[in-house]
């Protein structure tokens, strides 16, 4: 085992607990939330690993989170970032095979914006040599969000809606839908997005900004019948598009882009046609979802990304000491994710 | 048999299809939507009797239906209202057991508020003598959905919230509530139901217009916990008490009492908290519970108005003729039934 520094750089939060606020992913300066400091580096309890960061991504979850938005409270001083690869350099109690290994992991005690994180190692995929460490740095959170939202529209019929759809995770989601053999019924913001997503899987792509972007959706939810609505924008456009599907629709909310208040304009949707509204949080799947389900969408996710069916689009690096003064311009860039190193 | 007479005394429906406003069950006069008229007395067809109407009950939802706000399509020139009880006095093939018998139904074929009444045999409940014309008369909806709710409601624990608790849908919740050894949590306009609602079998009630309803909600909410809301409100402060319920509750909207359209305030309640909006129909639940479920809620309610642990409150008696001058009028008495008799 190499010598570990005693201290480490890490991007730490400078406000505790929730915010009340409902403003959504986006920051005008990472200073309002965030600040540089120099810290122990931590230790590995029983179940549990110290990995040394190789890349960090950042997701909309990570912007809601430092807000004091989340489903989980901020704890002031601790680093930021939930997502990251890197090598297990130390390792608690039963948590000794991952003693070497380049995984992908999900922070659960410390976060991942350091230069050294601690974790559960059941919050750790071991990763391929195949798998670049760009791609292990965002090989859970988003793909098995899609692949466990695919899942739940899979089993409600052919056809499903995607908003946001340009999103990393909505590209994901179009092409995991067609490989799956159903039709992903895309939203997105701009008309020079449309074919792309095509190509990528979408059967339909519509323009939210398009006047008749409606009438468009309602001809083509008569004619494929979408059951399931994976919704990461919930504004009021996403209420009418809810309102416009056929018996049985679940408009399934799993992000707020919008800070918009949608208003329920037809509680009859709800009583006499049998549709819902819920959410979905990867955590809460990953809990309350069998390991074994949980194994093989990981084994489907890292074939998705060694065979180049999938791979991270990378709008902008930032090294870690970079953060603070930085991320929010790098986030201005909204084809890719924000990839983190040391 | 008795000799039928070739045409009857009905009130009719003066629109068709749907009217796509949402104005709630309110009317200010019936003559908007409602006309007298002989018709043809119909006949059975295979599986349907010929109901002599004795008394028919006013329920929301016939409000909502000749409004056009309903789950079915309007038929002009039909006569309105959707449930009583009468004489079967003819049957269609399959249906012979019926006749003679005194029967409470809902109509599926022609509305109830006629001297007349086809519906089919499955949507008739034979009366016991026990019961009352003016029970009868209200037998079906009222009684099995409050069943079927707090069925619902006993389903996801102990405690459980009711909107508009002064109806008579609320109170018989309420009482099956408490008998069923739960905490229904009531919430009414006005204070001087309070103590009513109590002696029903409220463990709580809160009043809407208190200025502290809602911190006094989520005192009872962290003590109780409820997981179930049944509202037929669904206005913004249901929004709030949607909000201020732990992990996991459902907000079962079955009405919309409040024009008010609610704003989502807060989609991750939805996401981290696992809860959900959903609605609730009798028709659907009619639909989809297995006989011999729906037939133990019959018996179960029968029971309740024998022993009188039930009874229908009438607040003011119709005649047939005197429907669509004086129902508007007879509506705003608000602390009981409508009843119409021939």
């Amino acid at each position: 085992m190499t010598t570990l520094p005693r201290t480490m750089f890490a991007v730490i939060q400078t406000h505790d607990g929730y915010s009340g606020s409902a403003t959504g992913p986006v920051i005008e300066d990472a200073a309002d939330w965030l600040a540089e400091a120099e810290l122990p580096v931590p230790e590995p309890g029983p179940g549990q690993v110290l990995i040394k960061l190789r890349a960090s991504s950042v997701n909309p979850s990570d912007l809601h989170f430092i807000k004091g938005e989340y489903g989980q409270p901020r704890v002031k001083g601790s680093p930021a970032g939930f997502e990251g690869c890197g090598d297990v350099v130390a390792t608690g109690t039963g948590a000794e095979a991952l003693q070497g290994q380049r995984v992908a992991f999900v922070a659960a005690g410390s976060g991942a914006w350091a230069e050294y994180v601690v974790t559960q190692a059941l919050m750790c995929i071991p990763l391929r040599p195949d798998i670049s460490d760009d791609d292990g740095s965002a090989q859970i959170v988003n793909p098995m969000t899609a692949m466990a939202m695919v899942d739940i529209a899979r089993g409600a019929g052919d056809a499903f809606v995607v908003s946001a759809a340009t999103s990393q995770l909505g590209k994901l989601m179009c092409s995991l839908g067609r490989d799956l053999g159903l039709k992903p019924i895309a939203i997105v913001r701009r008309a020079e997005a449309v074919n792309s997503l095509k190509e990528l899987g979408a059967h339909e792509v519509l323009v939210s900004s398009d006047p008749d972007m409606m009438q468009k959706f309602q001809a083509i939810s008569k004619e494929l019948k979408p059951r399931v609505f994976l919704d990461a924008v919930s504004d009021q456009m996403s209420e009418q598009v809810f309102c416009a599907m056929p018996n049985g629709a679940r408009w399934v909310v799993y992000g707020k882009l919008s800070p918009e208040l949608p208003k329920l304009t037809q509680t009859g949707q709800l009583i006499f046609m049998s549709k819902r509204i819920e959410g979905f949080w990867l955590t809460k799947w990953m809990t309350s979802t069998p390991p074994e389900d949980q194994m093989r969408v990981v084994a489907e996710v890292q074939a998705r990304f060694a065979d180049g069916r999938w791979k991270t689009d990378v709008s902008e690096r930032l090294g870690l000491r970079d953060v603070v003064t930085n991320l929010a311009d790098a986030l201005k860039k909204s084809d890719g994710k924000v990839i983190i190193a040391p």
